[in-house]
């Protein structure tokens, strides 16, 4: 695996609701998902900063100050989309037109965030029924496939199909099968503003996946591919300059 | 050029502030820029009907049974981004999922439906100082460039440039340059839900831009390309099937 | 479905080897591979001239003249591949980069002139069992998955599997799924110089995938979506204008 | 800038001809434009073995040892393409699909190479009047953009212009504008097989455009980004796999 940048800094974000209320959940997530997917990246990550945030902390844990130390905000959601306050998830999109990087899971797919950023309704199949998925790598040189199995075996797992709802992404790293012969694009990236964008869709809170090896390694493939260089970031602004505006003026850096 | 489908149903919006309260804009467009985009399209596309509206009708003109009869919709605004009506810009964006074409003008790339599509801030680097403009296409086979030279020659337009700061496009049809040195990705496509989406950046309101009968091509291509087929449009929607659903159900279309 | 464009020309090419030699090829297809696709492409394409040619024909019957007056090339060939003159190939490529659309079918994976246009080795997996394959559009609204049923099903046909060696497609318009749980991207679309190509992998010869309605509906639409516009076509080219060779010269169309 | 990977191993290949034959040129590149290119990369990259290969070197200096050793190849070409060994070419061809980086530059848009990773005949527009380019970052937060101004400036160059005949890109980081009005994709990327290319078009032999530490930066940036990950590397295979071949062998990797 290619190195960890230095002092790659991740925060992971969980709504936190099905560990905490449902006993068959804390059973496979005893330190919630968000727990084992920082173990996980800790695990595979070394270098990195890994913490983690939930939607019962103060500002659901993602106040300013936290989130200017985030390169790579991962993002779980299911059942309390709702309950996250808007000026959060304005916060959230406008650090990653800035330039942070965001990793959104599985029901993820219809968090205000992610909507937020696509621009679509999200909207896909599903059915639960326990059905084998198979995660097929379409790009085998992406740094987010490095090191994947093809077919990563997801033994059980909820099953997404589609038509997915979003915008032809820019890149398309997996794509998944199920038992019922569905199938799905699992793993795709984007651009928005200065940050990059992944999507990967298995994690149901019924399935111990975030458990799984083959997993971990793509999270944190994800993790160091989504992190932003070091160039300063800001979010990109409007302009008026003078004509002949970057004569003088060449360190100026794009974006 | 290709035939014209059916009933083309195109509607140009326009907030048109510009043409009623500045003079020296309403000697450049006395019908309004929505007049004048009107006029073009119905000379160019002879079996399409083509209507406007404007800000200052009821619901701004956009109301439920005027978009439910609209195939495409051309948006030019300005100054006015603001005084659009928050559900009037939520019903636009889901007619869009859902099929409708949407045609995005010059300076409405900071207009609330573009950006709500897009996801990003939209932001570009703008001067004002009548600078010749060439648009050059880059994808000549490009059914919105066809017939239409390249360069296209804008003897006077405000300079856009980039960093423009809009998610990758499906489609890169035109980029122009201009007397400063500066370039832009003037002509770029998206896909967005079931709709097809074209922003082509000339047209400023100062300079004659929608009199120019190349201009007018590109606009009466892009209505053609953004048409939606002959499919029921519908917004995409989550289902959840039951296993093999579609044995007995092939005549379900896709999306 | 949309107009056809008046005058569509389509020559079917095969190289009509199985059906020749092996009488239950021969059953399945009495007018050979050709002749089936021809029959739905003249059914769903009422105003269209479709001819065919074949590998025993003189210069394969893809000599100067007949490519010159073909809009639309549909491709499919399997144990013959090495058997096309390398000039033939050459002059098929020379007339794409020119505009003529290219239509790819199954095994034509690996026929000289998709490696050619594509620079990779088009390799994949297959495995012949009978399998019943699931085409998922994932584009519903592009003009090629117009009218067409999600998933189409394919009773029986070859698997093909990922990964498919070729560039990552300008647009991905079916993903399929077989028995086994394999993927395969099966219609996916380029541009190449001004011609447009497209590769769907339904259809091997040893079941009557070309009898199919729904698979015919896909051919139909490829046809009308790989053919030119009415811009003339050519060849791009080198060129070494003099500074300001567009000033008086607005009338050349690009590329 | 991110950190090299672990023994980077570049070579720079040039033909060489333009420095040996012109004295003009020799004075502007006393070693070579591969010597010029190789001393930017080391001093940028400086865990990086950065050899050279030329023209007139036995096999080009691109024998199977070379290549089984070298992650990035950088190519320049010019006045003598037709010179290359078809057979050293269809090596280098395997080498990136087999996953090989390769950066490909300025002139050597019609090298043999480059035309057969692209299938196109990557003609193009030029003028050879020392106008000035500004290279423009359109994709700002990509790794090959990073620390590199925009736009940046190279003073004096010869003119590529639009139409340039290559398909799409799959990313698009630069766009460059002339004195003269054109504009060029200047740095653009593709993937083929399992290896990354780069093309980037700035660096005629008459201007000394690869002493400009701007460009160096950009060259650095490309070498970086084409490298391949620490899978293994190996030419996509095609192959014939029994069901559930994958059950016992989740070990496999991708492609």
């Amino acid at each position: 695996m290619a190195e960890t940048p230095r002092n790659l800094r991740v925060t992971v974000w969980n709504e936190n609701v099905h560990e905490t209320t449902q006993p068959e959940i804390t059973a496979i997530y005893p330190d919630g998902i968000h727990g084992a997917i920082a173990a996980g990246l800790r695990e595979l990550l070394p270098g990195a900063q890994v913490g983690t945030a939930t939607l019962a902390d103060p500002e659901h844990g993602l106040d300013e100050a936290t989130l200017a130390h985030t390169d790579v905000l991962f993002w779980w959601g299911h059942i309390a989309h709702d309950q996250v306050d808007d000026a959060v998830v304005e916060r959230v999109h406008q650090r990653v037109l800035a330039g942070m990087g965001l990793v959104v899971l599985h029901s993820g797919h219809f968090s205000k965030i992610f909507r937020a950023l696509m621009g679509t309704t999200c909207s896909l199949l599903w059915r639960n029924e326990a059905e084998r998925e198979l995660v097929w790598s379409v790009s085998p040189s992406h740094p987010i496939a490095e090191g994947v199995p093809s077919p990563l075996i997801v033994p059980h797992q909820e099953m997404y199909g589609e038509y997915f709802d979003v915008p032809e992404p820019d890149g398309l790293v997996f794509i998944s099968s199920f038992d019922g012969g569905e199938v799905f694009r699992s793993g795709i990236t984007y651009r928005r503003g200065l940050g990059k964008v992944f999507y990967f869709s298995p994690g149901d809170q019924e399935y111990p996946v975030y458990h799984q090896s083959e997993i971990r390694r793509v999270l944190a493939n994800a993790a160091r591919w989504a992190a932003p260089g070091e160039t300063p970031q800001h979010t990109p602004q409007v302009g008026n300059p003078a004509r002949d505006w970057f004569v003088n003026d060449t360190k100026e850096v794009a974006g």
